[in-house]
């Protein structure tokens, strides 16, 4: 495995930024400003992952069309991957991302709803800008991973409260919070340029599982991912007493590790330094790590398998497992 | 002038609202929860007012085709006016709504904000299950009338910080906040069922202007309504600082009341009852009170002249008439 960024997701920073960059021109000023300011593109911060919008111009290409075909396809996606990221900001109280303060923390928590609002009303718009059939499939593909994704914030922002999550449950809900609109993006820029259901669907499936793979990397590195890479406070998952993967692998793990664990993210007031490095080795030694790890790569590989059964041109496959491969082994 | 609900929003509800509520229905539980409650569908507080909805059957109806033909169309457009109360009331800290308390009050600010991005996300998958060119179309009317809507709110947020606003800027967000989703309700349903693009154009016409004239009204009563009727608290827009229209005629008229309010707004600290009904008099006295109600004549002498020169059945012309009287006349 490798952790090299794969070229293609340069490439799609290169031709979907641009056109990023003009959707969100088309906003207000005052809504404009909030937008610009979270997608870096005042030229502060980072312009987050591209990874997205890479898959989504794949996707096009694996139903033989041209890269900059995909383009709007990519656009959505992305516009609502921000979205999502602008109001889960808001909600998890987070106050720190892509190596800057998060935008409600500078503009308020009114215009970062907003600016959230406009960047998934803008999403829609753009694929409704092709009037034809394949315009509308790809729009539904949207909106119906829009839905999931949210029904997937709303189980994280519930588990919060509870403290009989099940793993199951917290599959589920990375299924519905990430998982989904990988998928979406893996299989929209094909239905977007009229493929055949078989490969939509062969994608999605690659989608959703490198979807699961991305999740369960983010919630290693929400515990041991180093804040001058990932961008985020040390422990951001432990300090907010997130009920990520590996937490909940560990609190229901039955070992006295997970027993101790779940007393620590009970006890009342912020949890200190020590507390969260405490946090993270009981995580460790209650199985949750190695758990997560072994389902990232198990993902993984029914990531693959679903790629290797779906008929596409042999660069566009590579360039698909490339990033697969990647998801899982990055460190940010 | 009557100020007696007009039979068609009665009816509306009728149609709609079990349309409204099979939508919902299809949201995760967690996020139903708190949309059903803004709603009103769990049987508490008022189900809100149903104009829009009515609007939106009498536009299928003015392109010949049978009410029912308008429910999806009426669907997304009170999903989305309730996207924008949901949201609007976080940003402007409403705590009452329809006779009780604000969703985010009682579930939170994070589960409010992804209740009502919900039901923005839900709007537009209405509108595109139906994947014929008209269902595109009708989609496109609404995300144009979403991304105003947001315009305006940004600008209405943006005016919270500034004591040089306009009259013209206040016409212009009003225009955006509340007249683009009424020009909207007007027309999407005639361009649901492909009326011809006149027709989709003289209804959009009567639409934004009996907007406007729904906003004034609206911001005479965030000042004078009677809370008991109106369901927000007395003087609510007053207390909350609101550059309403009525308030910013009254600090742009140049009289000496006019200052008064301008100095009186700007004292720090929660404003008390008393500054709340001096306040209001200096509005009426500065003359932002006639003002507003002079601007509200107007534009429903305009939405009246839009209604008159635009081809459509008799019995739909003088519903659509009604609903405008109503919305100049009413008392909450």
């Amino acid at each position: 495995m490798t952790a090299v960024m794969p070229a293609g997701v340069e490439t799609a920073r290169d031709l979907v930024g641009p056109a990023v960059a003009a959707a969100v021109g088309r906003l207000s000023p005052e809504v404009r400003t909030v937008a610009a300011y979270h997608l870096g593109l005042d030229g502060g911060g980072g312009t987050g992952k591209a990874l997205r919008p890479a898959l989504a111009l794949l996707s096009a290409r694996a139903a033989g069309a041209a890269p900059d075909r995909g383009v709007p396809a990519a656009v959505a996606v992305e516009l609502v991957h921000n979205f999502s990221l602008l109001h889960d900001d808001i909600m998890d109280g987070d106050t720190e991302r892509r190596h800057r303060p998060t935008a409600w923390t500078v503009h308020g928590v009114g215009a970062a709803i907003l600016a959230g609002d406009a960047l998934l009303a803008l999403a829609q718009d753009i694929l409704l800008e092709d009037s034809a059939a394949q315009g509308v499939w790809a729009a539904r593909c949207l909106s119906a991973a829009v839905l999931r994704l949210i029904a997937g914030q709303g189980a994280d922002l519930a588990f919060e409260q509870r403290d009989d999550v099940t793993l199951a449950e917290c599959q589920t809900m990375a299924g519905d919070k990430t998982a989904a609109l990988m998928a979406c993006a893996c299989s929209i820029g094909a239905i977007h340029v009229g493929a055949a259901p078989g490969l939509a669907m062969g994608l999605a499936g690659f989608g959703a599982h490198a979807g699961q793979a991305f999740q369960l990397t983010d919630d290693l590195l929400g515990i041991w991912g180093a804040p001058e890479v990932t961008g985020k406070p040390v422990r951001a998952d432990l300090r907010a007493r997130k009920k990520s993967l590996p937490v909940v692998a560990a609190l229901t793990s039955g070992s006295a590790a997970g027993e101790e664990l779940a007393g620590l993210l009970a006890q009342p007031g912020e949890l200190t330094e020590d507390d969260l490095a405490r946090g993270a080795r009981l995580v460790e030694e209650a199985g949750g790590k190695s758990w997560t790890e072994n389902e990232a790569a198990d993902q993984l590989a029914a990531a693959e398998k679903c790629l290797n059964e779906t008929g596409m041109p042999d660069d566009v496959r590579a360039e698909f497992a490339g990033i697969a491969e990647f998801i899982t082994a990055r460190q940010w």
